[in-house]
């Protein structure tokens, strides 16, 4: 037995509850002992030096070096020690908090046995349910629509259409989104991620002056109401962006420290080096190398309550459905868990989504967000679809290995994205090949997690990296492909199947092509993508090259 | 090379800022790869692409299968992107969230390279610094000795000396410990940690029905306020026992339950299935088996508040110096999160020491407690002195192991211990040997954390599982081990050494000896034991069977 590759962490993404008294173990164990037979050994920790007893756990999951077993035990005593027992070519081995052993002595146990001492319903990550079906819409503002024609216009410095600069302002707002709700509706989409709204002079507003208002650019707070009411109306959740790492330099009270240094009662709210901040010289921190950007100190109680008093702002006044956070890594993880107590004390619904590129599982442990923007699921899609570096089998490690990051809820929650602002469109990274797309948006709608398209993903928009993956939208049907739009359509219908808001999921390579399998009540979704050049059959049903084929089956 | 064994998680015990932006990476890799040179490939996560610097990284700790490489890095720029970079036999390998690969591609690095993305302050764990050269003194207040003589004696049901059963009384009480305080700093001891002194029948006092009032067998809180005070003259801290899991079946609010079942406004401080709480039926949560000792609920705030009001009074009226935690593991994260904030903004110095006798790593990231009762300490101890299934080597390989379960600031906080109330005595376990008993008590004091000497130890009392290792302290001088208490006070003395509260930790087993070796600024402190049957020679210093050396020495 590979003694090296075994690994279970009590109480972490390797054991939790999943639901009431429901738990889930996990043990990662070598590709190579795939034939050894693996059981649970478990009892209420109290009785484990008496009785207890054993139950087969299965492969469910699978990377380039590692099988993950996995079970699923409801309790009646939530008070629960086990250890593993693997069976291989005739020897049994014991697996504890001391290790791999050949022999184990169950009377001294309760020192080294692996444990949930207690399942705390308060330490349970619940599922923000509206998620499970959620397909999302992210919306890059300025580009999208104007609706607001009598608004003051002399701030817009490009022609619709053309191509954006970094300081391009092409006139998109509120009204225009609100406008086109029942466009967003008809494409299935059911909720929307904003690009922050909140005054800014830049074109993106990643830069926030003032944290209280609309941008008058993009409307007022009156408009924004009206997106989220009409929004609600049409069945349509609303995510906002919150941008809490750093602010504007335009900032109110960056302001009173720039002209007061140390005296200034905001001085704490920086992070500052020496008596005053000097743009010049960088002496403060900063998000990135950008100086109009200072780093807010949320290590700094009044800075904490600041920022929560906005959240929920805008959850009370604007009734909107979520937060997106904005580098939300670099901030820290006390000040999300305050974050977190606040938002859901004042709504439990509302999901908290962090902008996290890498395993973000240290903020995914119940005690800070939801969710993250899934750019490793999006890195996973570029290596597979776009650049062809993965074989189907590379992709199925890999996305086995994303699941097996976090917790069965987060799964469920996760914001899986293609590209975004801060990407390449990855229309333009398949080179505009439209199979290749659908191929990978099909993959998004039936992997656990929701689905997120940037807008225009849908008209087949092209954009390199920023500014060019800001485009105009355009707004000309004769520029839509009717095709790839009535595909995205039927994709998204799909969402509202119940076998993929509560199915299991397994990932495989069959055949050299991708096959997802979720599974739920006796009901199975499979997906089944071949991105080779030749046609593949599956029960009889061709699938051509860089096709797919999504199959719905019901136990007899 | 063992891709199986390489293991390393970002913001977690494999990488974590030890001091202000000091920052711990870890790696771990199979002992077979010791060869390979292993190095840290980092810069500042927006320079990653440009611009890197290298490391050669060393292995600093060891066990059964894993070597674990170590570096310290100083930063500048607080936002760290890294990967490892390991040359093994003209091969170079790239270890990145990504995996094991034999090419890196720098320019995608931000999606898959290893980031700890902003030290931020608030998150760090800081050292309670008088932690360091701390040495506890654990008593069990019954019997250790009766200080008050004029108070009601009808409940003392024991002749003071005779072997005690689980309902004995013998009248030992707070009085009887100011009296002794200069006999117990005699010791060297300058902390104690007490087992409960609240309301309760028992006399462990493990089931409180009054968590505001000291129990009367054991004094008053003006007893309680002397014994902390005069301590606090005489230069020892004390540690009070927080029962927060359970309370008495005889609390009022339980009673309240008891009488009005659902209609009592303390129905939802416990968890019972049904209208009433039915001791007969056990229908509610308890502690292990025991009906009379009902489960608090931690996922109400109100029970909550009513606990941290509990810790803030004590801490406030009498001035303890911190909180050992009863059934920390079965409380929930979410309360211990609240109780640190709250604990912390009274007095930071004040210690939070669990009761997990497991690895406990996710109650100690720096947001619950700072330390626990070491146990798996314990278990070694008695692995390798009492019952010698260890060899030298096996204990240094599995004292390096639990140094690797948490961050360094939490091993400088341990609470080590060789027995409790909880366990049979460690004299006792080494059937009576008192040189194995002095080696394992130079073990504890030599080693990372603070050693904690149960009543009694002292003068080799004997004693099985509980009630049997709660005998009365025999102040009969001609009953003592004068040896043995001198040896003891030898040891504790080194504990002033600043090698030994700041230095790092290496532990090998060398020449069939176990060598624990603290090095801090140019300074030594070596200790050698050697629980072989012949003498051993180190630095031409003997070293009898079952005896041990400690070296001091300083570099030119």
């Amino acid at each position: 037995m590979n003694e090296y590759a075994i690994l279970h962490i009590p109480d972490s993404r390797f054991c939790f509850e999943a639901e009431e008294k429901e738990l889930v173990i996990r043990l990662r164990m070598a590709r190579e002992d795939e034939r050894a037979d693996v059981s649970l050994v478990y009892a209420c920790k109290y009785d484990f030096t008496f009785e207890r007893q054993r139950k087969k756990m299965q492969i469910c999951y699978s990377d380039r070096l590692y099988h993950y077993y996995e079970i699923k035990m409801k309790l009646t005593d939530v008070r629960f020690a086990y250890i593993f027992e693997i069976e291989e070519e005739g020897e049994t081995f014991y697996y504890s908090e001391d290790g791999v052993s050949k022999t184990y002595n169950f009377e001294e146990g309760f020192y080294n046995f692996f444990q949930m001492p207690y399942l705390n319903s308060n330490d349970r990550m619940e599922v923000v349910d509206w998620m499970r079906s959620a397909v999302f819409y992210q919306i890059f503002i300025d580009r999208f629509r104007q609706g607001d024609l009598k608004k003051p216009q002399d701030y817009i410095n490009m022609k619709w259409g053309d191509i954006p600069t970094p300081k391009s302002f092409a006139g998109g707002d509120l009204k225009g989104i609100t406008e086109k709700l029942d466009y967003i509706r008809g494409l299935g989409v059911n909720a929307l991620y904003l690009t922050p709204v909140f005054s800014s002079i830049s074109n993106h507003k990643y830069d926030i002056s003032d944290y209280m208002e609309v941008d008058p650019q993009f409307g007022t707070k009156e408009d924004l109401f009206r997106l989220v009411d009409t929004a609600h109306e049409k069945g349509i959740r609303v995510v906002l962006d919150a941008v809490f790492n750093h602010c504007s330099m335009n900032m109110r009270q960056f302001q009173d420290v720039l002209k007061k240094g140390k005296k200034s009662r905001y001085y704490d709210w920086f992070l500052i080096e020496g008596d005053y901040p000097d743009p010049e010289k960088m002496n403060y921190e900063c998000f990135a190398a950008c100086n109009y950007m200072p780093k807010l100190n949320t290590a700094n109680p009044e800075v904490q309550e600041f920022l929560i008093d906005i959240a929920l702002y805008w959850i009370r006044e604007a009734g909107i459905d979520g937060w997106r956070l904005d580098v939300s890594d670099e901030v820290s993880h006390d000040f999300w868990r305050r974050f977190r107590k606040a938002v859901k004390a004042e709504n439990p619904n509302c999901v908290i989504i962090g902008e996290n590129w890498h395993d973000a599982y240290p903020y995914l442990m119940g005690d800070q967000y939801d969710s993250i923007m899934n750019y490793s699921f999006t890195k996973a899609c570029l290596d597979y679809f776009a650049k062809g570096v993965f074989s189907a089998k590379e992709m199925a490690d890999k996305l086995n290995g994303n699941l097996m990051r976090n917790y069965e809820q987060v799964n469920f929650m996760m914001l899986n994205l293609l590209d975004s602002h801060d990407t390449h469109r990855f229309f333009t990274e398949v080179k505009k090949d439209k199979k290749k797309l659908l191929a990978a948006l099909a993959l998004e709608m039936i992997f656990p997690g929701a689905p997120c398209i940037y807008y225009g993903t849908e008209i087949c928009m092209e954009g390199g990296y920023d500014p060019d993956s800001r485009r105009c939208f355009s707004w000309e049907e004769k520029d839509w492909d009717m095709e790839v739009m009535n595909e995205i359509k039927r994709l998204t219908a799909l969402r509202k199947n119940s076998v993929l808001q509560y199915g299991s999921v397994s990932v495989t390579a069959e055949d050299e092509m991708l096959c997802v399998k979720r599974h739920w009540q006796k009901k199975d979704v499979v997906l089944w993508i071949n991105l080779t050049e030749k046609e593949k059959f599956v029960e009889k049903e061709p699938i051509e090259a860089e096709g797919y084929l999504i199959l719905e089956n019901s136990e007899k």
